[in-house]
């Protein structure tokens, strides 16, 4: 059995490439969004407020290239199209609730610390 | 007293410009590598392999404006600059490193879904 190590500190190591996926705006609110059950693109471009509709296209496309997010077609007339979570993209939502938390509760202090530095410049 | 409510699903709220500087791959590694202690430019060049002079200026200055590290300059010839992290800083490290976990565990998972996502293209 192969035991693969990796290690983001690595220039070469793949695993920043995953880092990406994750450190994302988008990905934090889109994977958010979609706690609550699966979603349709109109929906998610509802809840994920002022998102362009190639942002949206493109991070969605992104999570389900990375196997965080699936896309479903129900053979309806108009075909209904909807993003779901996957047991990886579940597993994410810990630490992007984690990330959101923090930007909550630290909003106020970064955006004075924002405005003071930029008042010394 | 004045309560702020943030909420970064609403395009208009601040709290997404301080939810980008955690979303990020460079903070994760800069903020994860300061938690040893203070480094030098130099010494941060290093551990975070691979980074640019220009993004990690970049990176730690962004770090600096939004008080989550401190850039101390020690009167010595050369001038010694330091970089550590500040209270906001360090309550940062949680989600941070929450994470790179997920990055380290979902990796290959992650890699296999993207091959075969281009794969079926």
């Amino acid at each position: 059995m192969t035991e693969i190590s990796f290690d983001p500190y690595h220039r070469d190591c793949p695993s920043r490439s995953v880092l990406d996926r994750l450190a994302d705006r988008w990905t934090v609110l889109v994977v958010g969004a979609l706690d609550d059950g699966p979603l349709r693109f109109s929906q998610l471009a509802h809840r994920v407020d002022g998102v362009s509709q190639k942002m949206l296209t493109q991070t969605v496309r992104g999570l389900e290239r990375d196997g965080l997010v699936t896309r479903t077609v129900h053979a309806e007339v108009p075909p209904r199209v909807e993003y779901a979570l996957t047991d990886a993209g579940r597993a994410a939502l810990e630490p992007l609730r984690a990330l959101e938390r923090w930007t909550l509760e630290h909003a106020a202090e970064v955006l004075a610390a924002r405005e003071a530095y930029d008042a010394g410049r």
